[in-house]
Order: structure tokens, then C-alpha cells, then sequence
């Protein structure tokens, strides 16, 4: 299986130059050895803007004209359509009957189509859409150009902080750990990218463990709050997190919630309790992760005010 | 009276590099033509951090080992303990008894001597410290090396958006908005730097009328939510208003909190009611202001957890 180089993702780089906010790293007040990279900071408030920027980038003008497709309600298909709105390529996005009517009418208001279906439909009714009018279809993070997009933070980090000890970076389906890994193992080998999962969705762990993928199912992972962590790797990502990840630490709800706290009220940032799970490691399980110059990426800030509120209430 | 220039404001541009952090400018998700300026992201939450930090630079060596000294409980006091502290340079903060206890914790965990006077004693207690110890008083804005401190923000501004039409920027004491049109004016003349005011506390627009110092009092502003502009201009910063400045706009207390909202929701940033004045003028003053591409500076982001609570709940 071919990998995600870091030529792949400074080409990245450049196609959503200008595109995509350049997050800042910032300093944590209550740690004098932690930087935050807010990137619930970008216009649609996370870091999947950037691989759906380079997916939209990297059509040729044939896919262009027949544009994009993809089934998620949530962060990946908002930035989708944000950045296909952008490039004036048309866009469908599939979402599950059922899914909150906020998410979705940010969809909307973006001027794509959204298609309603039963949530067992959503795969395949993205893939019958590709098939039928000839849109590309763009996931949300079994996918090279994906994994390449997200990489550029991993760029980012190492330009902003070059002797960088550690990088701790959430992980759901693996496409940012992947590219974040990707980038930082080639410009700074010294580093160790720990991925970070919620206790009740630690199926990256599990199949890091088992050198394969190993599915918890969403029966399982629907406890845990960082909803954006709740799906399995993929073989693709897979194969780069046995390649190039240092490690992998859990965290509870409790340490989320109590992270996503400090996140609101010591950094003003507004973010999601997935967002927040890098922040739970450095401030719980600090004993079991390499010392040093560390960067917690905070993936995004699309939370419910009532969390948000619940959490400030703390 | 000797205004400050925009070389003074490269200075201290110089100067404060590394030490502050270079905020970006973020596309407003709801608004095509807007950018803000989130200097709410700071390490101490807002862009009082620049002039401090100014200021500590600006000391000559003997100057250094006898410390400096301000009357402050609010932003100004934090960011001038944290700059100092920084810098390894005494620090003493006098607060007036009955100040938050968590701003006044928040001051004394960096380090610095915390004085608790009665409120009217404060400005009186840190001149007749400085007289003793010879320690340097920093004030909040009537003082060159804050004015230029706080203009790097323009520089940035013009640096990130060459073709910018209108910066909007919250006046309180008025040493970030004299900072801002001495910046902007000389880098981008045809730009116009507009002022903002809560209507409950409109001395500058009234001091620009009448061509000089008009206070209201504080018993007078004490009734507006933005607390960080309760302050009336100076000789020395009206001066620079009356040279620079293209006009003031005022906005109310429902939006201004409005405006809080939006920020938090829509552009995922904690800030303070202070620091959403000049968003709130875009959205609620845009007929009475020049049209273009604006920037609106978000200055800081140290809100009590109800008043952000109340706003999301809206």
C-alpha cells in the first residue's frame, strides 16, 4: 500500500494556501511547556477544511463541472461544502434523517444540495450519487488527499516550533494522526506523535495493538462526548499509524469535560469535547508521555452551547 | 504634544516579537467582507499584553532591577504582571479592595506583589510606590511606549489585508485605537480607522466633538457591560484621536450582546463584552460606516463564565 509522503503534503500546502486559516501556535497559560494549534479557529470551525480544500483543489476541470459528494453531517461534510462553495464546484452532501437540523442547515446555507436518507443508506447513497452523475466522491478520511490535507498542520507545527518534543493529536478515523505523523516523522525525527482517544472509542488502540483493524462498532462508541472519535481507521490509515505513530493514551469523559473547561476558560477557545481530548492527555496522563516541548492539536469547536454552558458551570 | 509615530510602533514591534503572540486575522464565517483580529487569544487574554510588554522592554537596566509598578485589577494589571514576570522584573500591582477575587488570584499567581488599597487610593498608592522604591509606573494608556505597543496590531493588520477599507476598534481609554490610526494611517491612507463606543459610555465620541477631555465618570459608565471602556481618553490619546482617527460610532447594550454571541457561536471566541463592540458596529452600524473590506479588533477574551452562559442562551 502506497503512503502519504511529506512532498505529498507540502503539495497540499501549497493548494490551500490562502484557503485555510495558518492556525497560530499559542502558548497554554497554565503550562509553560504546552502550545495549542486552534484549528477550530478555520472558517468552518475545524481542521477538516483542510483536506476537503485539497480534495476540491486536486480536480481535474472534467470532475470540476460534475463536482463533489460525500456522506457526513458533521465537520467533514460542512467543510466540504464550504470548500466546494468556495471553488464554485457543485456539491451534494448525504445526511442521515435524524441528524441535528442545526448542523444541517449550516450545510445548507452554504448553497449545496443536501440528500435526507435512513442512516443505513448514507454510504451507499453517496456512492450511487458518484456513480450516477459522475461526482467525486470525497471521504472523510480513507483517502490520500485527505490524509495529505490534514498533514499540513504537521508543517505548521515544526515551521512554528522547530524543536518540538511531542505532538499529540486526536484520533478517529486516523486521517489527521496519519498526515500529522507523516510530516512531523520527516521533519522531526526526534519528535513522538502520540495519538489521544476517548476510553469508550479506543478502537485506533485496539487495532494498533492487533496490527489490523478492529471495529468497536457505533453500539459501543456512541458514550463517549468527542463524537468527531467515534469511528474505526481504516486499512489506509491503519497503515500509516503502524508506520509512523510513537503511541497511542486514552482518556475518561471526565478528563474531557475537565480539559474542554480549561480549554473555554483559560485559552478562550471554544471547543468540541473531541477537540479536547489532546489537552486531557497532557493534563492527566502527563506520566506516561515523553517530556518536553509539547503541541496538543485542538481539532475543532462545533459544540452545542448547553455542553459548552455545562462545562463553564464546572 | 509629541504624537507617537509609526516608527515608534516598528520598534516596538521589534521588540515584542517572540514575547506576544502574532494573532491572525480570521475570516468572520457570516460575512464575506469581514476579518477579525482575535487578540482575545493572547496568553493573558488580551491585546494589553503588547504595550506591557513594550513598556518592560523599553527599561534601561537600572530601571529593570527596581521594577515597575501599575494601578490595575483588570487586563492591563494581568498582562503587566505576566510581562514583567517574563522579563524577570519586579512587579507590583495595587488593586482596590473588592476587586474580583479571581482576577486578583489570577495577578498574584504570576508572581508579582499584589497591594489592596481602598478604590480611591489607587492611582495615589502606585505614584507614591514609584516615588519610594523608584519603581517605573506603567499606566494603561496614557503613555507613549503603550500607545506604540498596541499600534503593532495596525501593522499587522496592513501586513495581512494590504487592501483593507475599514478597521473597527473598541475605544476605552483610547491607547489601542491612537496605536491602530497611527499605524494604519501611515500604511494605508486610504483606510478608514473607526472608533466604537458602548452607548452608555460615549466619552470620546463627545471629548472628539468638544475638541477636549469630556469625562462622564464612572458612576455614569459603570452601567455598561463593556468594562474595559468605561474610561474616558487622556490629553495624550485624545490628541492622537482628534490627528488620526476617521470617526466613532456608538452601539447598545442588546448589541453588544448580540455580537458576544455571534463570536462565540459563529467564530468559536470567548471574549469579553468589551471586545465585541466593533463586530457589533458592523452588524448593527454597517449603513453608517465606509463600505470594504473591515477589520474588527476582538481585544480580549476574559469574561465571567454567567455573562458567557447568558449569551449563549440567547
Amino acid at each position: 500500500m502506497e503512503l502519504v509522503s511529506v512532498d505529498d503534503i507540502r503539495s497540499a500546502a501549497t493548494d490551500i494556501a490562502g484557503h485555510v486559516l495558518r492556525t497560530p501556535l499559542m502558548r497554554a497559560p497554565w503550562d509553560a511547556d504546552l502550545w495549542l494549534k486552534p484549528e477550530s479557529l478555520q472558517p468552518v470551525g475545524s481542521f477538516k477544511l483542510r483536506g476537503a480544500t485539497h480534495a476540491v483543489a486536486r480536480l481535474t476541470a472534467a470532475q470540476r463541472s460534475r463536482g463533489v459528494v460525500t456522506h457526513s453531517s458533521g465537520n467533514h461534510g460542512l467543510a466540504l461544502a464550504y470548500a466546494a462553495a468556495a471553488a464554485g464546484v457543485p456539491c451534494r452532501v448525504v445526511v442521515p434523517e435524524g441528524a441535528p437540523a442545526a448542523k444541517v442547515d449550516r450545510i445548507r446555507a452554504l448553497g449545496v444540495d443536501v440528500v435526507t436518507v435512513p442512516p443505513p443508506r448514507r454510504a451507499p447513497a453517496a456512492r450511487e450519487i458518484a456513480t450516477e452523475t459522475g461526482a467525486v466522491l470525497v471521504p472523510p478520511f480513507d483517502d490520500r488527499r485527505i490524509i495529505a490535507g490534514q498533514g499540513t498542520i504537521g508543517l505548521e507545527i515544526v515551521a512554528d516550533l522547530p524543536d518540538v518534543d511531542v505532538v499529540l493529536v486526536p484520533v478517529g478515523g486516523g486521517g489527521l494522526s496519519s498526515g500529522i505523523a507523516t510530516a512531523v516523522r520527516a521533519l522531526r525525527p526526534a519528535a513522538a506523535v502520540v495519538g489521544v482517544e476517548p476510553e469508550w472509542a479506543a478502537d485506533a488502540r485496539d487495532s494498533l495493538a492487533a496490527g489490523s483493524v478492529v471495529v468497536w462498532g457505533e453500539d459501543r462508541t456512541y458514550r463517549t462526548s468527542a463524537d468527531g472519535l467515534r469511528l474505526p481507521p481504516s486499512e489506509l490509515t491503519l497503515a500509516h499509524l503502524l508506520d509512523r505513530l510513537d503511541g497511542i493514551v486514552t482518556v475518561t469523559e471526565d478528563e474531557i469535560r475537565a480539559a474542554l473547561g480549561r480549554l473555554v476558560r483559560d485559552a478562550r477557545l471554544v471547543v468540541e469535547p473531541s477537540a479536547a481530548v489532546a489537552v486531557a492527555a497532557r493534563l492527566f496522563r502527563a506520566a506516561g508521555l515523553p517530556a518536553g516541548r509539547t503541541v496538543a492539536v485542538v481539532t475543532g469547536g462545533n459544540v452545542e452551547p448547553a455542553v459548552l454552558a455545562a462545562a463553564l458551570a464546572d
